[in-house]
């Protein structure tokens, strides 16, 4: 089984593919940041749903695990990354994948430990459970495996 | 040109369409209410998508008009609309039509001439300006019709 971890932003997403074959040891295939440069928000929405539509008929992942907003200090920024959110869970759905959310605290918690971990921790342990010496960049990319990893994680397969 | 008013919301969206071939009486071709019912996020979405969908390729509009939201009190309510309000501007996108977006401000303003107006007002004048004399219910669906007339207002055609 294949899962594909989504991290959506407002200027980037960062996505990854985990293929989950071998439960004891996931093993990663890409993770990548794809960049939102459209000036227009409907046009930055409609490059989200082509890239994400791309992703998954190259790969066909079985699920798709996206990072869930349910706060933000931040309104302006909540609203763009929600739009973003929105296109992401259809293109999903559109394509016939089941979806799974989950918070920052509970991604953090699964793969960290720590509910209060910062980026390096979540890099740090990400490495350590997918078996990967060189540093994972960016780290929107590492993010969204560690995403993918909650889902992998939660026994959804 | 027939204009399509789209005002989303968490549990219905609103929408009108508006024939505006006359510049001078643009005139009302359907307003109405769309419940969103189910119960999870992603078939909402998915609701809304084939929903907006169905109205394009029966009605062919050529722009959409869309309430934008760049505030709010309640957080949750924020992330929830802006979800679906991704996923209206992305339908549009993919049809291939233009999108306009409107703050309630400008709305309020274009159509009673006051930024703070309140639903009757705008219901009033919706009525006024279309020549219509029965109450359009539900208010959601004279909001929708007042989205469509500021975009008609605003010359995009």
């Amino acid at each position: 089984m294949i899962i594909l971890g989504i991290d959506p932003g407002t200027t980037s997403i960062g996505y990854a593919l985990l293929d989950c074959a071998n439960h004891r040891q996931p093993r990663l295939l890409e993770a990548r940041l794809l960049p939102l440069i459209s000036p227009s928000a409907e046009d930055r929405l409609l490059d989200v749903h082509r890239e994400i539509k791309k992703i998954i008929e190259q790969w066909h992942p079985q699920a798709a695990s996206v990072e869930k907003l349910f706060f933000a200090k931040n309104v302006k920024t909540a609203i763009a990354v929600s739009e973003t959110r929105g296109v992401i869970l259809l293109t999903a759905k559109l394509a016939g994948i089941k979806v799974y959310e989950y918070t920052p605290l509970t991604i953090k918690n699964v793969v960290t430990g720590e509910g209060s971990a910062d980026k390096a921790q979540v890099q740090k342990m990400v490495r350590l459970i997918l078996g990967i010496k060189e540093e994972i960049t960016p780290d929107d990319a590492a993010d969204a495996l560690a995403i993918a990893i909650c889902a992998a994680n939660n026994n959804i397969y």
